[in-house]
């Protein structure tokens, strides 16, 4: 499974892939410098070297195939970027992750506070870049939708990070619960990724409403591949730092284990449950991953998964057929299992 | 001290002041209902019932002063005080302060995560908020203008909050570091809070200037005052629900502190030290009030926040001489301690 093939595989170096990772790298040097101001640090430290850039990547490529222009809709790739490193941040906080991106996470490097208020400055400022960026030639109300969005969008992830947190412990809480939770806590930000390609580009509301549909499917289908990695062997190679055992550990009923429970006798589901709550231990997750083998949820949770990213390969269809399309169809079949 | 005289003494219930504590309130309610989701009584719980609505108070007041419009201003001056709600709420779990208010604060109450949360989606909804109030005919460019403000403030606010983090324990640091850290962390909003007032009025370059000195002059000397409650016991009643103990316990060196160091013999500067470590006990907590009062350490400080008070009542005479102008006097007044 690889999430971040060169856009234009024909000279990798200008691919706009290439080019945004590079121009992403160059705007988080400028914004905080390398100064001996604790939070400068701390913010380099957050967002450099960046990760798969899975967002700004998304975003870039669903402008381009409505006709947009790249380079004007960089700012707001790069502050979609940013709230998302300010979430995972807080969010490594909450669930007690020492790593990310294979090196120490940021409250695990620097201390709690630093990364509290780390991702709270990294919050404000990509508001303040994107209300800021009328240098681009966007226009005004543009700019003010696109806030509106995001900040709509914020409070969705804290609702989503909310309602987990109750469902923790509860391998009883449904199905229904667990998409509730996942449509806000992981989709809302895709689904608004790609509505903000749609508003920048001033798509027609048939091609808003698919792309906002796409959005929402492949961000339900990108945390469904999340809750499998630990199932599945060959995605531990390609996951580095990845904390594995950090659903288990924050006892969070994840997609292959309420399946499990759906499909186990009675007695099975006592016993699902009490190796569950028990999560730590090697033995105990051996048993438990030996039992959902048994009932055959990893193969339930990655057939929903790819039925999850054909829906959205669907919702993709209604775009004009492009190059550009064709690359976001690759990057949503790059979700899948097969 | 009172910091919340009705705005008009005549028809009190009908004062600015108490229309906009009406407006906040409703508007809070309608923002985060009474549903049984998590984000939304967290949030209500954070907002309500409200404090001394300083900050948009000062706001319209600034704005009445300059003629503008408080009805089209009154979103704005919520946004802010719910901006100042969410760092609250987070600088309460950094210091491990259990009270706000007269009561439990949100991480004492609901947790150390569901703070972090409600802290993140209220700074969202206060962008969103701002950036989605086109129906009280503000210009797009202008709503930019604040929220860039607001997002830098916001930034500048994170940068002070580690300032002080750094200073933690060092009573050594002295007053130039002390006075760029409050700056930050607690004139950085309040000098914003001026500014766009004029921002949104439309005042020229010389009121613009003299309104930012003035909020983060006013800025300043609300924090000092602050750093006094401790040693001024009249001031402990009329505040109930500050966490008196909270400077001592987290080691800060505050305002009156830092001057009896510099006042202080090598000997005395040594025992300074050591009890300022010690901070918990009472028994601690006693001699170094008594030894701050015989270096008069807090006289110091009190002169140096009256004559801060004085410096921002001279910027707020660059304003035209209004009713309003007026009753920013007495607000910054209140500030002072004669």
């Amino acid at each position: 499974m690889n999430l971040d093939p060169p856009l234009h595989s024909a000279a990798p170096e200008r691919s706009p892939a290439a080019l945004f990772s590079r121009y992403y790298t160059r705007r988080a040097e400028e914004l905080w410098p390398r100064t001996d101001d604790a939070l400068d640090s701390l913010a380099r430290y957050a967002l450099l070297p960046h990760g798969k850039l899975l967002r700004p990547r998304l975003f870039l490529l669903c402008v381009a195939a409505l006709g947009g222009d790249l380079a004007q809709a960089s700012v707001i790739a790069a502050a979609l970027e940013s709230h998302h490193t300010a979430s995972l941040v807080h969010d490594d906080l909450i669930d007690g992750d020492a790593e990310r991106r294979g090196r120490p996470s940021v409250h695990a490097r620097f201390g709690t506070d630093q990364a509290l208020l780390v991702g709270d400055a990294l919050v404000c400022r990509s508001f303040a870049d994107v209300a800021d960026c009328r240098g681009e030639g966007l226009a005004p109300q543009l700019l003010l939708d696109i806030i509106v969005l995001a900040g709509n969008t914020g409070v969705e992830i804290c609702r989503g990070q909310l309602l987990e947190d109750r469902m923790r412990t509860d391998l009883a809480c449904g199905l229904d619960t667990y998409l509730a939770m996942v449509t806000l806590k992981t989709a809302a930000l895709l689904r608004a990724t790609c509505r903000m390609a749609a508003l920048l580009t001033g798509a027609d509301p048939e091609i808003t409403a698919a792309l906002t549909a796409y959005g929402e499917t492949l961000g339900v289908a990108f945390q469904m591949r999340d809750d499998l990695l630990p199932y599945r062997g060959q995605d531990v190679r390609s996951q580095p730092g990845k904390p594995m055992a950090s659903d288990l550990r924050n006892r969070r009923p994840t997609l292959p284990l309420l399946l499990a429970v759906e499909r186990a006798t009675p007695r099975q589901a006592r016993q699902l449950r009490r190796l569950f709550l028990r999560g730590e231990g090697r033995r105990a997750r051996r048993r438990l991953t030996a039992l959902m083998h048994e009932l055959k949820a990893v193969e339930a949770a990655v057939g929903m998964l790819d039925a999850y990213v054909e829906t959205a390969r669907t919702h993709l269809n209604r775009l004009p057929d492009t190059s550009h399309r064709e690359q976001l169809h690759r990057l949503t079949y790059a979700m899948s299992t097969s």
